[in-house]
């Protein structure tokens, strides 16, 4: 069965670049399902797009071809890959956009391989030219061997993951999201199980984890949103506005 | 005939939130129709969607399931529900979402049920795990009861109704579009079929109304927009710029 | 084969308006391929909607029907029209928006008739009672001819097209993208296979063209971009903010 092509990119909605992709899968399969992931990764935001990858592997969990392209290297030399990390299968430039995906895999569920870039591909344009009619290729067939040349090293960003000394982590804010949540790079895997004391930032601080939104008083609550990562969020407000902490600054848990 | 599922919701575009609602419905149902209504809701705006949610069953006539999710009181004890008003449903959190679906519907044409939450619905994203595979369980069926519980008293924001006093209505602004026109609860039938005098708020007026943008000659003019609607608008800029009310300011209409 | 139908227009997309389109489709054909082309064109710019119609035609080559709604006069008198050039069909208000798809097609290849206006249609929303329903009809039928009179004037922008005096091309930008590229009127069968010796507007200046984003080094750069437009780009931020034109600016070409 066809599987879905699913979005992620920097291009905005504003322009033709975003429906493109779908035009340029439709080119290589009329029958292909393509669907907006999201086109509102803050432009050249790799960080911020490897976690919307993520959240969206988990949305679309029975099966999907993400198609990933933040691409501020667009023309060069850098490397144009997919990964096969379970039942989903992700096509995107080399520079860690998979860098949840291949690392929250078994080593025994994960591929990966190198995707060839046509010599007429506009030099400004691989998510038109490159990526989407890869995804499409590979969305119609379950085989994913034998589309490249395996590799064992897709680029992973190291920013993408806390930092753990005693009983401190350390990590920062990967994405502040549409209600001005700021999502961290500490997941709930890396608790380890072990209750949080404290969430500190420069210039502010949450006691410890709430449930949900609606548990928050006043000011600021930390809690671990949908996608599982540590995130602060404020009462019917951004965090930002009330002191949380700005997109790419330090966070720091203090386990139990 | 599988009908539509019509996503309402505060999420923005910039996340994964709103693709996950489609990832959600098609684990349900692979063939899940999903369309995109609006994202754009105001965070937390209950009568904005309210009215988008009317819009959008006026232009899904022939039949859809609207799922709005405007929500924030995720997680707390509010009830979720389901309202059927003619060939239209839709699934929500009991906020006030469906004030103009119930209340502009015979009540011999309209049912509402309690919809169940499962226990491990994540408490921060009911989106997901409760209204997007709902509604996909009702795009697949004509059937809408055994769906849950009748009620028969969903949430109706007061707000959302003009009050009249003899000749003057008085009601207020509940969307301000993306043009800038300031639409307001005041209805065509609110009208009566009687001449309207004149439409003021704070710091203006407008004489009367006309029939289409390009009426207004200068200033602001009122007219009753595509659903039904008395709104403000400006010549070729928002209303707001060119003395016209906020969201949320009072308006008055005088009937001849 | 059914053909997509691409939309285009200047609703944004926090209202209900730009899925009343796809509504309003599928009310004529249930079976219609809604494709979102774009619904952020700048509120009434004709000319920026021009160009997206353009990209979207190339974006899908294979065949599709615009469907292009950026209506400043919507209920006056200004003509409905449908044009078809090669695969492509567009269902527009008559103000501009064909300029490209019609002046860039072969004479031998490219037809445009008049649409009829239906007496009810609302008279602020032809997207949704004129154009939206007559794209549907289109997408589902090979033949275009007896849809309408036939008409050989279609409106075409003047502004649309450089102007060539000896070796330099006056053009102007007609797009700032999502990435703050300033596009430009000024395209690459302008220049004739000539060199670019200079691109040059009010404050600044680039040398001659680059082949992509990479290449610029620090400023700015001029390079064909992806619709085959010359267009002025910073390096790794919107050329405004780096001495760039603005939207509307005079760009001038030197050819060698």
């Amino acid at each position: 069965m066809r599987q879905p092509i699913v979005f992620v990119t920097d291009f905005g909605r504003d322009d033709a670049y975003a429906a493109a992709l779908t035009g340029a899968a439709w080119r290589v399969d009329p029958h292909a399902i393509c669907v907006e992931g999201t086109h509102g990764i803050p432009p050249g935001d790799v960080l911020g797009a490897a976690y919307q990858v993520k959240a969206l592997a988990r949305a679309f969990a029975g099966g999907a071809v993400l198609c990933a392209v933040v691409d501020p290297g667009v023309g060069t030399e850098r490397r144009a890959i997919a990964v096969k990390a379970g039942r989903i299968r992700c096509v995107a430039p080399d520079n860690g956009l998979v860098s949840y995906l291949w690392e929250e895999s078994s080593p025994d569920d994960r591929w990966a391989v190198r995707v060839d870039i046509a010599r007429d591909a506009s030099p400004t344009f691989h998510g038109r030219d490159v990526f989407a009619p890869f995804a499409a290729q590979l969305s119609s067939r379950e085989r994913f061997d034998s589309t490249g040349d395996l590799i064992d090293d897709p680029v992973i960003l190291a920013g993408a993951f806390a930092q753990r000394d005693g009983t401190r982590l350390t990590g920062r804010v990967a994405v502040v999201d549409h209600f001005g949540n700021a999502i961290t790079t500490i997941r709930d895997v890396d608790l380890g199980g072990r209750r949080v004391r404290s969430v500190t930032w420069r210039g502010g601080a949450a006691p410890g984890l709430v449930a949900t939104y609606a548990d928050i008083d006043t000011g600021l609550g930390a809690l671990i949103g949908s996608a599982g990562h540590l995130e602060i969020a404020g009462r019917g407000a951004a965090a930002v506005a009330a002191g949380g902490p700005h997109l790419g600054d330090a966070v720091e848990v203090e386990l139990g």
